[in-house]
């Protein structure tokens, strides 16, 4: 295993490509908020310099009853130029209805693990794979990109441990199904430095890393520790959600994304660009933690707020 | 700069240290407790194999009166072979005290930065340091170990930017003065992980690396991601709250010390051994974050008590 150089981060590439999951992998696991609200957010993102934004989820709101509203935050946000509104959808309808509402593109996912797969989505993964092959397809008629998550990287919360082997098999069938970007999540946030580079590498023996991204949560404090560990691999994508936005599934009452303020901080304070008004940032998550009622999960943005001084 | 190896922590020496701050760090900047609130929690602490407990401070209680306790609680604690109880003397005084109350070592405390002098204890960074020599004797003549604290040393409340240089010029002149251990505080937890590992190492260059701790606060998040960058360059001791006591006192409501759980759980990813049974050291955290009515800080230990699985 090579070693970590921090020294150096900027000579292969000094920006960094945010993609912010407050509005649905956020909202989707807090109380129900009024359609305006979302949409505000997602505006005040984009004005903060956010360039990629999970706008939605076009899941049964059987289901996932805060994602109900997707079409309608799609259809009502104004739009800035360059900016990605994605929604994730788990099936053709799903795309169908993305489609209707002008997502910019769309995301499928799978799972590392097969319990987690069964009792999540009811399948196998291979089950859960094949039934996305009709998706691509209208997705590459459509001419529409599509993102893959793979779920569980570092950890299940059935299974325990994952092997690394089976994260980069998982990645690279999604990735040649012809997903443009494979998005590692740490689903629980039970990962570790080391853990989570050594992952890292076993993926990107399948899968360039420049079509990877990290997706660590935050549940036991981790993530952006696990991210150190991975920058210098190469990765320069990261998902993450203001204010922290996202409870753990999982654990009620635990954290569970990692703060969008959190990571900002520390890839400008590395020396990356993610071309991202921090301050704006902060204020978008006050916005809607002040309409959540909740605290903000981001300690920058309270540290922010509270006026330390840097 | 050489580059960071997380590949191989443990061949150099798989032992760590935790220096626990919370009955004084943590506990200085909370509302008041009882007495013997503070006891049961160093005692629940070295119930969980936390061998360096700090119990207390012998600042004037006009300053910090959450501290004016701090002879009743190391008499009362009861004792555990090996364990090492600690308190802050910031003059001879306070060490006649700290002996008296049979303190098993002593701390003093320098900035790295003159404003932080200046505005914390009202002289420079020398005259606070001259004012430690007649400690320093009266220790040595009694044979209790004295530990040296330096802050700021990744960025002033003040001044902002401190320069690596001058970190490790009071660094090695607390240690020539007899300082067993060096902690370096980021006082202000302003430090990103490549900033970090560069001040470590300038500090390496005039003390040795055996004897030095990290203190790093998690006002923005980063501390760990801090430790993480700093690991293979050899540090094996740092400092920690349980629960995360203690707010920082330069932005109030911004969090301050990083929890010791979230430090507990990410060495011991990583292979490295602290001796410290985690769920014990949750259980302590919540018994005081319970006595002061405040949220438990550590992420690892909300993971743990709302049952998630790893």
């Amino acid at each position: 295993m090579s070693a970590l150089d921090l020294s150096n981060l900027s000579a292969s590439s000094d920006r960094v490509s945010l993609f912010e999951m407050g509005p649905r992998d956020g909202l989707q696991n807090e109380a129900a908020v009024p359609t305006q609200a979302k949409v505000a957010l997602i505006e005040s993102l984009a004005d903060a310099g956010v360039m990629r934004i999970e706008a939605g989820s076009f899941v049964s709101p059987k289901w996932v009853p805060q994602m109900a509203d997707s079409s309608d935050v799609l259809r009502q946000i104004r739009r800035q130029a360059g900016v990605v509104y994605s929604a994730l959808t788990p099936n053709v309808k799903g795309l169908e209805l993305a489609l209707d509402a002008k997502a910019s593109e769309v995301a499928i996912f799978g799972a590392a693990s097969q319990s987690f797969s069964q009792r999540n989505i009811n399948c196998s993964i291979e089950e859960s794979i094949e039934r996305f092959i009709p998706l691509m397809d209208m997705a590459k008629a459509a001419n529409i990109p599509v993102r893959g998550y793979v779920s569980c990287v570092l950890g299940c919360p059935y299974e325990g441990e994952i092997a690394a082997s089976e994260v980069a098999r998982v990645s690279e069938i999604l990735y040649k199904m012809g997903c443009y970007e494979i998005s590692l999540g740490d689903t629980i946030g039970v990962g570790t430095p080391l853990k989570a580079r050594k992952m890292l590498q076993a993926v990107m023996e399948r899968v360039p890393v420049e079509k990877l991204a990290l997706h660590f949560h935050d549940t036991y404090g981790q993530a952006l520790a696990n991210i150190t560990a991975c920058l210098d691999l190469g990765v320069r994508s990261f998902d993450a959600s203001v204010a922290g936005l996202g409870g753990c599934p999982y654990a009620k009452g635990a954290s569970g994304n990692l703060a969008s303020e959190d990571l900002v901080y520390m890839l400008h304070g590395l020396g990356l660009k993610t071309g991202i008004d921090l301050e704006k940032l902060a204020l978008a998550g006050f916005g809607i933690s002040k309409q959540l009622n909740r605290l903000n999960g981001s300690k920058v943005a309270n540290a922010i707020l509270q006026g330390a001084k840097a």
